[in-house]
């Protein structure tokens, strides 16, 4: 059995990593980290593990806590891990870190974005962006791994393989996302009250919100320079669920024209057909983030409007799960060469 | 492999079937009965089976059905099985059935409140009522189980302790039970639509909803003679969940006072302690609805209130688990010797 | 106009004072209090304000304000008006204060229920309780008005008449109230994130609520003897309404029969044909939140159980307006001989 | 009194209709039509009218109609008004259509994206595209009002200034909406059920929603010239709302500099400055749409993103009111020289 450890496992998605992680033949939770409730009984937080969690919550000593287990999942705010994070304890355990800490490669983009000082860059090259479906084999080997973030997740798979084919114009691409208010945490704020959030709907850290760069970069990489894009985030009143609805132009062929839906299929195809946990559906079948709560799956199609030559494409995740959660399930058993979908076989649960 | 039916597998309670027993490693589905989309792609109605299920919807021709199958799922509307159900039937297959034709043992009492005649009263008789925490043994050997209400699961499991060891007053029972929407089926009728039910709370089925005999017969037994409730059911804007809240005065000891907490709480213990599914909260936690979320779980607890005499007993489900598809799965596992929480360790999800 | 000044401007009921205010001919608002927010502008903590309200927020000081306005309307914490109240206070201007302090006429009763010690015990006895349709001709004559709480004004209008008329026994009373999210404030706390109230629901203040002696003192008057009840709050996913659903054994007639509906019925529109704001709905039809959003409309309505001799009560309202803002302002135009409807004619918005 | 007629008085925007109309101090409503409700009290359909509307539900009957009031609102479905409009009519009636019949000013555009043949389009010239902020003047004098779509008049009134003066590239302007669930209609529709909209999002009619040329239609005027542009509606579980989130690229001024943000909120502000209905919102401050709930205003706001050289425009309302039926009532006000906003300042409802 691995032996985990769970630092900021009283945030949603801690929570959401303890619920998968109870599902996982191979993995025993060891430690339920929680600087806010040390002492108290996990099950007294999050009441749905009672009778099913014994333990009671512990300190953050990542030290302390290497010696113990094989994986570490870090589901802390940006800067936490990097402040502690050591060569020391990267050489007993595994990271798979929840944080944006590790995400970008260029600490002055994370330092401009975040507002924070990066305590530990020399960590930052060997990290891993734990987007599976694109890092598989990079994620397998690494000490460190960068789990993505819930937009990035969705944005990003959503155009990556029109991006990587050359067949839209990265610099047309504004992504208009909408999420649940899991998204926000669990932090008592008066904005993310029940009576502030039900029956409302806004965008906010518009033109800066954090995961910009982070979706710029990793689609940089499939578009082989660096690009800018749009990306509007906005909060909508549900628990769970993150839709990404994304406009590019489409590229025209010599002879003026636009390629056909079946070419954008094909495309699509050629990149998810053998992965488990991107469905391309059907023509005509919108995502809705509802057919995929709970699970780890990622929803895509697209439209293609020829009036004026974008292409619209859209993608639904679950973002506790694959946004987060079930990623870093996903890091972790590419990690310790389980089977990819061990603990992740979920089925969505409608309604 | 056992192999499963499901009549009328396109409703709520049918689709929450697929979802269990797709994650049941003993059972394999051969039929997705649906009489509203016959040769459609069952995926096509529950496009959270997309890539799950490849199969088609089939009719509802039990006849077929029982010579392909172990054992059939019936999640219909009331009065069908009772129209379709023969010896010959039951000879071949084990049924279980989620509508509540076998579920009242005075075939009167049933077409009374049902307002239908009942077609096969002759199988009324050795109908089991499957709620596995009362009638575990008698479920074992039966080839016909009728699957209990949501509501009445609910309702029965938080007062039976107290009305089987004669602490409380039956007569005085009144159940203000509140569901979530998925209960009011997947019908297209206008007082179900989103803009109807959300922002909104309404009694219904006042002094007359159908649930009340169950309720009365099952605790009938318990308390050793015939009682009579008050259950009123509400609609609440959210998918899943059925709180109930319900009241009767405490029998007072010799001395003239009340029976302890302490005392309570032993009776919940001596009935629940063992019983996986049943959650007996610790003093002074209430049930919610959503850390049961998704599982087989009943959570229960009670306070006294000693200036008027009467306890406060609380319960809360799932209604489309333990309500409905998970104690249909309960009870397939008693049917066939198989452990009886098999396919069902769900962890609740939260939020 | 008469100048009305608002200490708690800031919170929901306090907003909701401010949205009926400004829609009142007679009013003008002079101070907006709120100790959180001195000099913000209102409309910063409140945008649906923006281009309606200029002022800034001014702080508590009610000595200052009782010289520059003829009515003070406190929507403050428990304890905070009756901390700071004065006979020269009370010489000067009018009080409606929506917090309990002068609710409740036995100052033991208050101080058990709220924790708190009373320091201006000296004003209980005058202090009208402001429930119009009861006691409108004591509030014409008052200095200060102990507006009523939101669950209590539900709960007291849909029994008083039954009460009243001795049609049922007080004792068997029991009120399972279901409430909106906003009765909990704008406070920041994590049991009130909109992703711990959404998709859930639960009872609180079991046996214990201090709306509980509030209640039973107003139907005790009517009952003519001091009553006890059971009141169980709920929260429900939604912003606004109330919804009480009250049991209570009828009193049987000298040849044992139960009343009839139509005697029932005639005692309810004995009390409230006249209401403007008390609808006693068509038979079959149940109150419903939706239906009186926004309004100071009581909906109510009952249906009679012959086989427990029970009748179940229903009542619905707004609890922002009829429970709180809109019957403070009922109350205000009885105190200045206003139109009892004055600013309160507001057809209730659905969906 | 105005004598007004509703046709199509028990959908949602009729019904939003009679709310308005029943608090404005010059109109009477004389006739509630409603071809599935024909003799049933119209406030059996909508039970807040209960003791408000007296009144039961008329026929369609336009020529009847015509000869008994002074101005006819058609809350009907695309085609009814243009299939039954004739000369007579106009000469005796004004007439508010709410439908799509007459807002376009291109029939074969009409009848490509509808789908349906237009059975009048002698009256499509005459007939003033009612956004009252845009044609204030021409709709004083019409007696044929075509009262703009719900998207469409957020979509618009959002980029309006800026396409107008030539700030941003008309052709790069991309519309992403979404709507709460009211904007559907009263049809009972699985899709539209609270199971179904409830904790999920979608985009439907992707680059094929009808009200696609309407903007694109009206924008073309303020540009000058036809555009195209992408307009993506999305559905969003909440009951009333819009939000429109626009992406343009901004003109590079001469020096290759963009406009600033004050030279923006400039332009903004010449259009909208006096515009009683449009709040443009102080810098940094996000449309939310519970702020304008129940409300006829647009509240709008927009960031300028200087590293992609787009602006985000944004815009809020209430699908119901200054999206159909306050705008609705804005033109009869116009139409009949009221007050413009008579009956129409209404404080916005929060929360």
């Amino acid at each position: 059995m691995i032996k985990a450890g769970i630092i900021g496992a009283t945030g949603y998605a801690g929570a959401e990593l303890v619920r998968l992680l109870l599902g996982h033949k191979e993995v025993e939770i060891k430690w339920y980290g929680s600087r806010s409730y040390i002492d108290q009984k996990y099950a007294s937080v999050y009441q749905n593990m009672f009778q099913l969690v014994d333990a009671s919550c512990m300190d953050d000593n990542l030290n302390e806590l290497a010696k113990q287990v094989d994986v570490i999942f870090t589901a802390t705010p940006q800067g936490f891990l990097a402040s502690v994070l050591t060569e020391e304890i990267l050489k007993q355990v595994k990271i798979v870190d929840l944080s944006a800490d590790y995400r970008i490669k260029d600490a002055a983009v994370y330092e401009k974005w975040y507002g924070i000082e990066h305590k530990s860059p020399q960590f930052i090259e060997e990290a891993v962006y734990g987007l599976c479906e694109i890092n598989r084999e990079k994620v397998k080997g690494a000490r460190l791994v960068a789990n993505p973030g819930c937009y990035t997740t969705c944005s990003i798979l959503t155009a990556y393989p029109l991006v990587k084919e050359g067949l839209i114009d990265p610099d047309t691409l504004i992504v208009d996302a909408k999420s649940g208010t899991s998204g926000a945490g669990r932090g008592a704020k008066v904005s993310n009250l029940f009576c502030e959030v039900n029956e409302n709907m806004k965008a906010y850290g518009v033109a800066s919100h954090r995961h910009t760069p982070e979706i710029e970069e990793q689609l940089g990489y499939a578009a082989g320079r660096e690009i800018v894009i749009n990306f509007t985030p906005h909060l909508v009143p549900m628990n769970r669920g993150i839709l990404a609805t994304e406009y590019a132009s489409l590229k025209r062929k010599a002879d003026g024209s636009l390629p056909s839906s079946e070419e954008i299929r094909a495309v699509y195809d050629k990149y998810y057909a053998e992965e488990k946990f991107v469905r391309v559906l059907d023509a005509g079948v919108v995502p809705e983030t509802k057919w995929v709560e709970g699970s780890n799956f990622v929803d895509i199609n697209f439209k293609i409007d020829e009036r004026t030559g974008r292409i619209i494409m859209m993608g639904a995740l679950d973002n506790l799960v694959k946004g987060a959660a079930g990623q870093a399930v996903q890091n972790m058993n590419l990690l310790f060469g389980l089977k990819e979908s061990e603990g992740l076989e979920l089925v969505p649960m409608f309604p």
